[in-house]
């Protein structure tokens, strides 16, 4: 199992994410050109989440992702959710 | 520009679908084995989706999918979400 | 019916293609970091293929994609083949 | 790594698997209804074949994909390409 960090320890490492309120996750909202790119980022971001086991909860409206990262066998954000969180800056381009 | 039919209209003719509160617009939440299967699931609708120009509002935490469906140009819910819906329930299984 | 417009047209307005062997079809191989980029890039041109109601013929070998565009009704290159295969130069980054 | 099993105890236990000609691999054909399909499938590969860290050959024309399977680094099929051959004929419903 991953050890907790916490989000405030998260957050400080990862410019444009922002805590979750009333739980200890980390959120980012990305935007892309139009739904095309969207979709083709969150098929990224399935590829290593499934390789990784470890899943984001996201909301897609067209041009539009909302990603919330936690790890809930840990009760809040772990290393897992950093990882992720790298990923997903990287994809985003 | 699609004629608003409504969204109870609609789920008249979608069984298992519901009104989404305070809005006119049609929800349902899909669980699928795994991941994998709803992530497949969303990449088929995503397909239909970009074909039709027509785009859902969803929500995807491991095996579930939240959709809420409505046509923002139109008001509410028209054919196209209907056809979508139908789709959806079709690509499902 | 899209009218066809030849392979050596099509070449000529797109760096990097080539004609394929036998036929009026156009080819290019793309290479990617790895399978991840390369199936974010097979999403983002099926997106578009379904869209446009024209597909390519395509093999992947982990990071590679080998590409094949001709319009089969047209008895080969078209317009279409053009629209797609500038789409796939813009998703190739 | 995994040990060479080779393309003949493979399709001994997979119906509608061949071997490849001229290489220990072994193939299988899939159609589907439509492109919609055939790319949903391919997905579901795609996710799983990240998961193992192991990846087909494979060429999507339309309604149709042909996959090939091999393990480069035994030199020939092993449990990996088994174990995939079976995702997908799961996952072909």
């Amino acid at each position: 199992m991953s050890q907790r960090l916490g989000a405030a320890a998260a957050i400080a490492m990862l410019p444009g994410w922002s805590q979750t309120p009333g739980r200890d996750a980390i959120a980012k909202t990305y935007r892309f050109a139009d739904f095309n790119a969207a979709f083709a980022f969150m098929t990224r971001v399935a590829l290593a989440a499934e390789k990784a086991d470890h899943h984001p909860e996201w909301t897609n409206v067209y041009n539009r992702v909302d990603v919330v990262l936690t790890t809930h066998d840990a009760g809040g954000v772990t290393e897992k959710d950093i990882a992720l969180a790298r990923f997903m800056e990287a994809a985003a381009g």
